[in-house]
C-alpha cells in the first residue's frame, strides 16, 4: 500500500507542475516573425511552430532545441495471444537487440539527424537483461485486454513514473528536445482501444493493419478492439483507468514522458499512432500537456489521423511511414529546429536595410 | 557568331552525357529494402526514394548523398515593369546581400541541416559586384516578356551553361547532392508562363500570389501571363525557345544545373515553383533529367503542384512554404539522406538473427 500511495502522489505532483504555454513569449515571437526578411507568412507552418516553441520555453526567440534524444519505450501485449499480429512476441526483444546494436531504422535516422537514442525496457515479455539499455521493466508484458484488465492501477502508475522520471533525467542531462519512440508487437491493438476511448471513434475507424496484416486478420483485430471497448467501457475522463484496461506499459510510460517534457517546458516530438494514443492519455490528465507536443508525422495507421485531430496537432511529415520506433519523430526533428533557428537567427528587414 | 556556336554545341554536349537511372541498381535496392529489419513497405515513400538514388548513382546501396550544397540563382525580370509584384526590383540585390551576410531563411535552414550555400548572380539588375558571391551575370535582368522576347538565344544558352558548369564544378569539389535555390522579384510570373507552356494548364490555373499580392494584382498578373502565352505561343517541344520568350535567367541556369546534376549522376533536390518550371525545361530537353530530380516540397504557389504532376514527382515536405531561396529543398535534404542511410546502414533480418 505504501508503494501504491507513493506512486499515486507522484502522478498528482507531475500534473501540478504543468503550466500552459506562455502567451507573452508567443506574442513576441509573432511580432518577430513579422519583422524577419521574408514575405509575411511565407514560412507557412514553420512560423506557427516557432511561435509554439517560444510559448513552450517561455522565451523569444527560443534557443534551437538541441541536443535531442529519441526514447524508444518497449513492451509486450497480452492480447498478442489473440493472433492480432503475424509476428511472434519474441520480435520485440530481438528488435531491442537490434536497436542496441545500431541496426534499426531509428538508429540510421537518428545518426543522420544528430539525435541520440535511448532504449527502455518498460515491459518486454522476453528477458533482455544482457542488453545495454535502460532496464525499467514493470512487468513482462500486459495481461490480455480481451480477457481482463491489462494492468493494475499500481502497474499503470509505475510505468507513468518510468516515463516521467526518464524525461526529467534527460532534461537534467541537457537535452532540450525529447522525441518519442516505441516498440512492441501488437501495440497498435492497445492504441486503437485508447484512441477510440478518447476520440469517440469506433473500432472500425481506428483499427489498422499495423505491420501489414491481411483482411481477415484486420476484421478479427477490429472485433477484438470492439469487444474490449464494450467490456471495459472506460469513459474518456478516466485516463489512468483506460491504461489499466488496455495498456500498454509503453503507452503509460510515453504518457509520463510527455508530461515530463511539459513539466520541464521542453518540446516533445510525437512519433506515430502509439505516441498519439499516449498523448491523448496525457491530454486527458492535463490539457496543457499538448501545448508541448509537436506531431512529427502522420502514420499510415488510420487511428493516428483521428488522434491528431482530437489533439489539435498538424503533422510535419506525411510520407506513408508505419514503422514506429520513433522514425517519424526523428525525421521531423530538423524541421522543428529549422523553424526555431529561422526565428532566432534570421535578419530583420531593419537589420538588412530593406524597407518592408 | 563563334560564341553562339560554342554555346549551342555545349548544350548538345550536356544532353549527350545524360543516361537514364540504372535499372539494375534499382532492382538490387528493392531487394535490399525487402531484407531490412522492418515490415515490408513500412518506410513508405522513403523506400522508393532510396531505390531512386540507387538508380541515379548506379550503386546499391548508394552512399549517403553528402556533402550537400544549395545554389541560389538570382536574377531580375523585365516584366516587373508591369506591376506584377509590390516589391521594388532592388529587393533582389538587397536579398543577395542578406544571403551573403547569412541573414536569410535559407542560411538558417542550411546551417541547421549541414548544407553549404552558394549564391550566384546570373542576371540581377542592380550591380552587386561588391558581394562575395559567384558573379556570372549574363545580362542585368530579362527584357519585359509582355512586350518582347525576354532573352536572346545566346543569352539563354549562356545562362544554361552557367548552371551546368557550376553543377559540374560543385561535383568536382566533392558535393554529392545539389539543391536548387532562387531569388528574383517577379520570378513567379515567368514561372507561370513556363509551367503553362509545358503542362498545357491555363494562366488562371498556374498564376499565383507569389510573395502575397492582392486579388486585383493577381487578376492583372494572370492577364499578363495569358497575353504572353498568346503572343509567344511556344510549343512544349521547344524548351530553349520558351526560355527565350519568358526567361528568366535563373530558370535557364537552374535548367542547366539540373542537367549538370543528371550528367554527373548526382541527385538534385528541387525547391519550389521556380525550380519546378526549370525542371520542366530540363525534362523537355532530356526526359531522363527527371530521373535525378527529387521534389523537396510542394509550394503554396498553385503552379507548383501542376508542374510536379507533369514531372511525375511527389514532394517530401508540404508545409505551406512559399518563400523560395531553396528553403523547401534544404528542409527536405535530411529526409533524402535518412532514406539513403536506412538502405545503406540498417541490419537485414539475417544480420539480426530474426526470421522474417
Amino acid at each position: 500500500m505504501s508503494r501504491r500511495r507513493r506512486v499515486e502522489d507522484l502522478v498528482e505532483e507531475y500534473l501540478e507542475r504543468i503550466r500552459p504555454a506562455d502567451p507573452a513569449a508567443m506574442r513576441a515571437a509573432e511580432e518577430r516573425q513579422a519583422a524577419l526578411t521574408k514575405p509575411a507568412g511565407s514560412l507557412g507552418v514553420l512560423e506557427e511552430l516557432s511561435v509554439r516553441v517560444a510559448g513552450m520555453t517561455g522565451t523569444c526567440p527560443p534557443a534551437v532545441p538541441a541536443p535531442a534524444v529519441v526514447t524508444v519505450f518497449a513492451a509486450d501485449h497480452g492480447v498478442h495471444a489473440q493472433n492480432v499480429s503475424p509476428w511472434p512476441q519474441e520480435v520485440t526483444a530481438a528488435m531491442l537487440a537490434n536497436f542496441a546494436a545500431g541496426g534499426a531504422a531509428v538508429n540510421a535516422f537518428a545518426k543522420n539527424n544528430g539525435v541520440d537514442v535511448r532504449v527502455v525496457d518498460v515491459g518486454v515479455a522476453t528477458p533482455v537483461d544482457q542488453l545495454d539499455i535502460v532496464h525499467a521493466n514493470v512487468r513482462p508484458g500486459t495481461r490480455d485486454l480481451s480477457q481482463t484488465e491489462a494492468l493494475t492501477e499500481d502497474e499503470v502508475r509505475a510505468a507513468v513514473a518510468v516515463g516521467f522520471e526518464l524525461a526529467e533525467s534527460l532534461v537534467r542531462d541537457g537535452y532540450r528536445c525529447l522525441l518519442t519512440g516505441d516498440m512492441g508487437i501488437a501495440n497498435t491493438t492497445a492504441s486503437a482501444a485508447l484512441i477510440a476511448t478518447f476520440t469517440g471513434a469506433t473500432a472500425a475507424v481506428v483499427t489498422g493493419r499495423g505491420t501489414g496484416i491481411d483482411d481477415a486478420t484486420l476484421a478479427h483485430k477490429t472485433a477484438i478492439v470492439e469487444a474490449a471497448l464494450v467490456r471495459h467501457a472506460v469513459p474518456p475522463t478516466e485516463p489512468l483507468k483506460a491504461l489499466q484496461a488496455y495498456g500498454g506499459l509503453e503507452h503509460a510510460a510515453l504518457a509520463g514522458y510527455i508530461l515530463g517534457a511539459a513539466a520541464n517546458q521542453v518540446p516533445v516530438i510525437l512519433d506515430g499512432v502509439i505516441a498519439g494514443a499516449a498523448a491523448l492519455v496525457a491530454q486527458a490528465l492535463h490539457p496543457a500537456a499538448v501545448d508541448y507536443c509537436v506531431a512529427g508525422h502522420r502514420s499510415a495507421e488510420p487511428g493516428h489521423a483521428v488522434a491528431l485531430k482530437t489533439l489539435g496537432l498538424q503533422p510535419l511529415v506525411d510520407l506513408d511511414l508505419r514503422l514506429g520506433e520513433g522514425t517519424g519523430a526523428v525525421l521531423a526533428y530538423p524541421i522543428l529546429s529549422c523553424a526555431v533557428r529561422a526565428l532566432a537567427e534570421m535578419a530583420t528587414f531593419e537589420d538588412a536595410g530593406i524597407s518592408s
